[in-house]
């Protein structure tokens, strides 16, 4: 309803200042070239500002195909011209990431766990330094694995947890462990909320979710090529999990989290679930039926940014 | 030199239970279908064992593009008969991984970071193990950071270590810390630089890697969008790391050690040092050179397959 956006790009300077990205690096802006290696970018060789200036929406998911869809999703969403079959990778000068720009939205893929997405995001944030954007709000779309939900619930996320349900990221500087919070935005995820509300049934909750460092052992799977818990031990981790109240498990939420804090930036993490792993660990709905609920965060973050937009009132 | 190959391929029966490929999971046997989610393969769609059986030599890296190359490039160098061109993404089902076998070769990316890494481990053992593979050895074909050597110098890894230069892998099994041994093959190592040394103009070392959890602040580098020291202190952390026989830097080797250990499947670590560390951070060399010097642990495992083969003598 509000368009909150507009609100933020009033004149004031101090607000201005207060909106733009901030990385935190004195070193940065003495350096005479900034070569973005993993997305084949430079300051030198491309104009940020112009290709970049008017983003106020990045969104962030794993898989650089569906990162591709929901870019000409979003194209048609938002009604722009041109044809959205012809959106080009911007980094296709390399394989590690894609990246798409439709409108003031910048769809990019982040592969699989916090390393990968913490290239990415490093990478993101100077971008969006250089580029001199402000008021952006970034959102990771992903999947994820229920925690009593039924498959296809999309859970916002509250707070991201580790292992032991602790809203904090662990970071090594060199050799030394330091740490991190991880809280999201709460305005932005109470938006969110108030968007699901008025989609047609689409089940959504808030809670946590807790981000591991792999899929199998760390989730307490039973089904990978090393495994010495039992059904019952692994049922009791995850029912604590669900009392320290995570409703998903995922890779990526705590370092995402932790990043954007840091650098000032408001984020949001949703995320379907594609089974309850109270009922199993392997992922055996028909594939259509997954790419229906690897929609659903698209479909609802679409509606947040035509609200903000002011294309729904 | 020696078809060390056929010497493990006697009908010895225990020589054969040693060799096979084995997962340390009680429950897998008694599963009626697995599901490799991430490769989009499965148990009961797909005949592994006519599929991949023959697999001697793993060869996996980040890149997606360049374990296609190198499956290429192995197609080639084997003198197999075929287009390299027309080969097939065994994995085209899925964007997370690809996949490409070639004779006894199979090509594998893997993303970057341990995360993603272990991901693809975990469902590769467990395609050896349903397609009863056996006398298999893996390696790590990478690039990354050099400490200490000239750019283009090819690291054959002894001992992968951590932040702290300690040989081990901390794994998060239900909410607890464990640690794995990340012992490589010793033989395997020789064997690689025997190889090394019968190549022309093939800078290679042999020396510990540092696999770290990022590219930025664990790496020390001070073009992060987050940067909390000093040039001097990160210089500082180099030398730690050179003084305790670290040569160079990358985010895979742990894990990847402590899995193959656990299987009892030989592995090594080959990565290229696209930089020295000691003089900056930035990815400069023209791209060109980058590619060339990304072939060469491409055509020392090469090298290496063909002698097994006794393709070389």
């Amino acid at each position: 309803m509000a368009p909150i956006l507009l609100n933020c790009m009033g004149n004031d300077h101090k607000e201005y200042i207060k909106e733009q990205v901030q990385v935190k690096n004195p070193y940065l802006d003495m350096m005479e070239e900034d070569i973005l290696y993993h997305f084949s970018l430079s300051t030198k060789t491309h104009n940020l500002p112009e290709m970049f200036g008017d983003i106020k929406f990045v969104c962030v998911g794993g898989s650089a195909n569906r990162m591709k869809a929901f870019a000409q999703f979003i194209h048609q969403e938002l009604k722009l011209s041109g044809n959205p079959d012809e959106i080009r990778d911007i980094c296709e000068g390399t394989d590690r990431y894609c990246m798409y720009k439709v409108g003031p939205v910048l769809s990019i893929s982040h592969g699989m766990g916090v390393p990968s997405i913490s290239i990415m995001l490093h990478e993101l944030i100077k971008l969006l330094h250089h580029a001199q954007c402000r008021d952006v709000v970034l959102f990771r779309l992903g999947t994820s694995g229920g925690v009593g939900l039924a498959p296809g619930t999309v859970v916002v996320t509250d707070k991201a947890v580790d292992y032991s349900f602790r809203p904090q990221f662990e970071q090594v500087v060199l050799g030394k462990v330091i740490t991190r919070s991880t809280e999201l935005d709460e305005g932005v995820a109470s938006e969110l909320l108030q968007c699901s509300s008025e989609l047609q049934n689409f089940p959504t909750v808030i809670g946590n979710t807790m981000c591991t460092h792999d899929f199998y052992e760390g989730q307490g799977r039973l089904d990978g090529a090393l495994c010495s818990f039992s059904h019952e031990e692994k049922l009791e981790y995850l029912r604590k999990a669900y009392e320290a109240g995570v409703r998903n498990i995922e890779m990526e939420s705590t370092v995402f989290a932790a990043m954007c804090r840091v650098c000032g930036l408001k984020a949001a993490v949703i995320c379907v679930a594609l089974l309850n792993r109270f009922e199993g660990d392997q992922i055996t709905s028909p594939h259509d039926v997954l790419l229906e609920y690897q929609q659903r965060p698209q479909v609802l973050v679409s509606q947040f940014i035509k609200k903000r937009l002011g294309q729904i009132v």
